[in-house]
């Protein structure tokens, strides 16, 4: 046995007694070579097998951790929100979010935006220089309301990925998904309707309900199959609902791929009771499995669907590259979109065609997934790491953001306050809930690759949520009727 | 007397002969040398000696023309739309005129586009081939939901030349002056509200109004002074009017700039019927006279005034760079921006803000301002040559369109479908009414420079004119009371 193998049956020996916990992060090379008089090579050779067994990960720039183990967090049990129709409050907390963002010394863990420095986006600046130089006066012309062509029908050819037979001409660009999501709304809805949202469910579409003086109906949502389809009948035949927006594909805050055949089904139903679906796909690009998840939209016999998606979360934000593919609403969609903006920005629409046509779009995809699947797999174990018993935490098929449920009556919002001293922002749950539910939950996110300032966060946070955990538990105590009035359960409903 | 003198003062004749008309194209230099058996040169300096004198203009591969005389045609007379809220129509009247400028072999007379080919605007090219090469990270951010802030300074820096004092924090950022004004329009209203607008009035608002369930009631203006106070106060005094919307400078379509004490009388006038102003100063930096008129804005004490503009008709619409400076509505517009489109591209933005700090903004703004004012004035001369008498044209303060009335029953809606033929479009003028008025009107774009394509399509377009009259007085012999039962009023009204 040489001298890396004996270190490495040294630690494996420590992992399997505890000593190091699952998600921990390992000695540093230089500590463990000056502990054993070995070598740094020899450390290092060891810390590989260890990699190569599969026992530990290394982390660029963060070190070597303890491989997560079976003993994973239980997953959020499905949720529970008011049934019926409520007006959206939670503007406030909104701004909140966003003014958050403007901090450049705050770490944004609440944030939805994704990574864009990845070595596989360099070419999309290329692609802008040269446009530029080109000196194409098309590029300062509105282009047409329905978008730049040769941009829908990249979009088309994409779309078939995930099942959908549509033409350039189905299509209509938007300035981002956000405006997609606006448009659709308006396109199915009058003010004073009722629309089903999933729950929790993106505050974005919230407020856009609220916007336009739209209710929303929360219906129960499982965080690994979707939407109760159960609840949503039920919802049905009680309320006029006019429309259903989900997010079926890497649903944002939970994370989970609904299965086809809950997809079918929610569609027949929509057929039934004759609402249109708002399919916000926005993440079903960065699913972890290939191929990507189907849509509801792929499944659509009679144009009900409306498909919103964009290269904001793909791609990069900042450009402002939606779609819709809105099925027998066309003309209206047409209509709220020219209201809306006009038309969109020509230029960067152009340069994401140009990127898509050039073939760098697929590998920087395939990128993506991996660093956000590699990325997920280090945050999930610090948080368990960090937080204390009793959490619930969901698992991801895609995307970059996971959501933690504390026990109730843990206030996330007062956490915030006090983390913003921190540097740290989170986005709380009561932000996906039209009632303002979900205030013992956190949407955190795990875009930026795992580095010493995320561990420092997570530790951070880990104890002000303990401490938040302990002071509200004394709150309970004190007074349990005034939490369960406000229509949050107590701690004791959760035993 | 010399060669080029005896022939300048023989053409001088001619033209005070009315051999030549003002406005009319004169023989080219190579014809006049042939018929004077004289050499090119000689030619020339007999144009260049006219020119001096001023009763000649050249224009750039054109050739020659006659300077307008004093006989300018009328002016339209002030307008007299319905007095009563209406819901607004001509939605498939806009989607004709957009789509119409999808095809490049069109001559979009009808278009409300700048030129963007002047050498001036040749540094905004550098500039975003330069953010390209600096691949600074922000850019693909969103940046935040209020806009950029070194755009948003300097925007703060150009408002003072229309007599503001706001700064950055008083400004959001919107996706072109379209959002500015949906976004406005939805923070002071909702749904089954009552709006009043000019009348003509931006086909734009007017869907906006439509899409979102407003009512407009549309006030007589006149083209001079632009909308009347005296209809507004009694529409105010019959109607709970909740906002005013106007273009008090460089008017789209009719070109006027109210003068100040109008523009006082106007804010007054809301102030005393607690009625927001949502001002469009979309061309106000495009007056021919310097310094730029002021804006309503500029005399708001109170916060009632939105003021909407862009950078669409300076710079280029294609950029999609807005902005509100929205008063007491800050936080509403804010909360209704985010509900929009969520946040503006931030390259466009980044791209604009380092074009003004460059100072290339006010010597581009100096050369449109005299590009269009030279457009104007053959424009003007062209469309009366070729049009038959009785026609009204305005006389634009700024910007590059023009308005043209046509003896009613004229239908330029039906005009519009045989040019089309031709491949010229023009914007009728029923789409600046709620309710469809001004089918006898059009208006027509000089942004471009006066070519012989133009000079061809305003023959046409005369020529199609003059049938077109012909054709409809005869229709209205035949069938006075179809035309009044329509709300139109017949020729003889006129008379």
């Amino acid at each position: 046995m040489t001298r890396y193998q004996r270190l490495a049956t040294l630690l494996t020996q420590r992992i399997e007694q505890g000593l190091y916990q699952p998600g921990e992060r390992l000695p540093s090379v230089r500590s463990l070579s000056a502990e054993h008089g070995v070598s740094i090579s020899t450390v290092q050779q060891a810390y590989y097998l260890l990699e190569e067994k599969k026992l530990i990960s290394a982390q660029p720039r963060s070190g070597y951790f303890v491989a997560p183990c079976g003993v994973t967090p239980p997953l959020p049990p499905i949720t529970r929100p008011v049934q019926r129709p409520v007006e959206i409050t939670q503007w406030d907390a909104v701004m909140d979010l966003l003014t958050a963002r403007l901090n450049a010394d705050v770490l944004p863990l609440g944030s939805g935006a994704p990574n864009v420095d990845a070595p596989t986006l360099k070419p999309l600046w290329k692609i802008i220089g040269r446009l530029a130089q080109q000196q194409d006066p098309r590029q300062l012309y509105y282009d047409n309301l329905y978008g730049v062509p040769e941009l829908r029908e990249q979009i088309a050819r994409l779309m078939i990925d995930s099942g959908c037979r549509t033409t350039a001409d189905d299509i209509v660009v938007t300035t981002g998904c956000h405006e997609a999501l606006s448009v659709s709304i308006r396109a199915t809805c009058q003010p004073g309707d009722i629309i089903a949202v999933e729950s929790p469910a993106f505050h974005g579409t919230m407020q856009i309900l609220r916007g336009f003086g739209i209710r929303a109906i929360e219906i129960p949502t499982d965080s690994q199959s979707g939407i109760s389809l159960e609840a949503l009948e039920l919802a049905f035949e009680q309320w006029p609902i006019k429309a259903v927006v989900v997010v079926p594909n890497c649903n944002n805050p939970l994370g989970f791929i609904m299965p086809v055949a809950r997809k079918q089904a929610l569609l027949t139903l929509a057929q039934r009771f004759d609402a249109a679906i708002i399919e916000d796909d926005v993440y079903g690009e960065l699913a972890y499995d290939y191929p990507r998840p189907i849509t509801i939209k792929s499944l659509d016999i009679d144009g009900r669907v409306l498909l919103c998606s964009s290269f904001s979360k793909t791609l990069a934000p900042g450009l402002r590259v939606g779609w819709v593919a809105p099925g027998r609403y066309f003309d209206r969609v047409l209509h709220m979109k020219y209201i809306s903006t006009g038309s969109s920005v020509t230029q960067t629409q152009m340069a994401v065609a140009a990127f898509i046509r050039q073939g760098h779009y697929q590998p920087h995809l395939r990128r993506m997934r991996h660093d956000y699947q590699r990325n997920l797999e280090t945050f999930t174990c610090r948080v368990r790491h960090h937080f204390p018993c009793g959490i619930c935490v969901t698992r991801p098929q895609g995307g970059f953001l996971i959501w933690v449920e504390l026990p109730e009556p843990f206030d996330a919002c007062r956490l915030n306050q006090n983390l913003r001293l921190s540097g740290i922002q989170i986005a709380v749950g009561s932000l996906f809930s039209a009632a303002g539910k979900y205030r013992n939950c956190l949407r955190l996110s795990y875009a930026h690759a795992f580095t010493e300032k995320t561990e420092r966060a997570l530790a951070i946070l880990g104890v002000a949520v303990e401490k938040a955990m302990l002071s509200c538990s004394s709150l309970v105590d004190a007074s349990p009727h005034r939490e369960m009035e406000e229509g949050r359960a107590s701690l004791k409903e959760n035993d």
